[in-house]
């Protein structure tokens, strides 16, 4: 592969990108458009294959995930992450051993065990799981955008912890081009990546979801009380239309660290509720009103 | 007073705007904008006054509430809503007897009480409690505009329960102005409204101040962990940064319907924590998308 990023020439040579659905679309597509990748071979069902070359987003297009990784010199692995667990394995035996393989699912922790396994002490260098933070509540190629990724941060978790200027020559140029399509790379381990994500992530989302579903009980769905809320309702109800295939996964894989974090949670509603409307109460929303401000709107 | 609103004549003579913040500064602005009535009292502090002056809201201004209202024919107290509670015991021996009463407070049947144990059985002619949805997380007369209740919907909830062409006449008078600043007036009694509105706009904000303790708990304010989010996490944190004090009233005067909507999303916090990745998640996750669909983003 050319590691070299001077002038307008191709970094990548092959890259397969193996589902195409938001997120794989969306990497597809701005590959293309940044101009760092000479062909993509896309992977996925046919119907999909042949939308993916109708918009331009693939080059060629194979069914079967181990037939579309040969030759590659990097692999994206655009799935849910079990399902991505079970790619990895069925993949390996037809990978190049140049080939770096990458990942944009929500946790990383399991892959990155699934990697060890499967590729011994070797897997540092065969694997670098990776997350854009650009998930979306609407899911599906026909969503897929070259804008997805435009600013966003861009977690890579090594497995041997390296970062900076310790990284081997085909993660600097997997770095090289996400920051060609315009992300922000940022490093992390897998553990640390998890343990964080399921507070600032998975934990908004389940909030949501919970509201969506005490609310049904409460009125069902289209009753006219809904249509009695100022705009946080709205905002509060966004994720809880995310994709339920996908939820199912993240939760199973990062499920004791959402655990302890939904424990929390419920521990500070119960004391919301047993205070409501007292100092104590105001005190409380005091300070998340100032802890609100470090997150920027 | 002036019932017709043919013509571009004003149909309230003088109205009293008791509290300059957010929601009074911007009823008063939006009240000018109409061009429906002839001439605004400010009620509040000193500096709020005089600010309110140079921004056009009001043309005089006292700082004493019972002062404020003499010879009005219509009174707005857009004060958190213990507060205007008590306001509303200090102006009644001096409001005109045709004086009508409202308020921009966010529950209703504290204020529906209070007035009946003022009035008694001219009650319901006296006082009309009233609830714009258009509140915001930020405060204060600086944010204040005449477009906040722009497309916004005001219930308004008659202690005697008319509604539509029952609607004896100050009453529609105050219909046909709120109509005229751009709101979308609809009926309700008080203790619907508090109900619902413990489901669809107090609930959501306990769930956002309580993801804001949760992770200041988990990071503490500042922690880089915090950039590692995708959008999700900013639009679930904006209610935490909601007035402290206008909650504590709220919450104190709403406590019984607050703490039922908290048990039940507790219960379904549990639920979704206890199966975190089966099937049984999954379907869970399916029926909250289903239900997000019926409010509109």
């Amino acid at each position: 592969m050319t590691v070299s990023s001077e002038g307008k020439r191709p970094i990548l040579k092959r890259v397969c990108v193996i589902g195409l659905g938001l997120m794989g679309g969306s990497l597809a597509l701005a590959l293309r458009r940044s101009g760092v990748v000479e062909h993509i071979v896309g992977c996925g069902r046919e119907a999909l294959l042949r939308r993916a070359k109708e918009m331009g987003a693939i080059d060629s297009g194979l069914v079967d995930a181990a037939e579309s990784v040969a030759e590659c010199d990097f692999v994206f692995l655009c799935t849910p992450v079990e399902t991505s667990i079970g790619l990895l394995a069925r993949i390996a035996p037809m990978l190049r051993p140049s080939a770096l393989v990458s990942d944009v699912g929500s946790t990383k922790n399991a892959l990155a065990t699934a990697a060890r396994e499967i590729f011994g002490a070797s897997a540092g260098e065969r694997v670098l799981p990776g997350h854009p933070l650009a998930g979306s509540e609407v899911s599906g190629l026909e969503h897929a955008s070259a804008d997805l990724y435009t600013d966003c941060i861009w977690v890579l978790t090594p497995l041997d912890g390296e970062a900076g200027d310790e990284l081997i020559a085909s993660h600097r140029t997997l770095r090289a081009a996400l920051e060609a399509i315009g992300a922000r790379v940022i490093f992390s381990t897998p553990e640390e990546h998890d343990r964080t994500l399921a507070y600032t992530s998975h934990l908004p989302q389940m909030l949501s979801t919970a509201l969506a579903l005490t609310l049904e009980e409460a009125f069902g769905g289209g009753s006219p009380a809904l249509e009695i809320h100022a705009g946080g309702l709205k905002s509060m109800l966004r994720l809880a239309g995310s994709d339920p295939v996908m939820w199912e996964q993240v939760a199973a894989s990062n499920r004791a660290n959402i655990a302890e974090a939904l424990e929390r949670l419920e521990g500070e509603l119960r004391k919301l509720r047993e205070s409501l409307g007292s100092v104590e109460f105001r005190k409380k929303f005091e300070q998340a009103k100032e802890f609100a401000k470090f997150v920027k709107q």
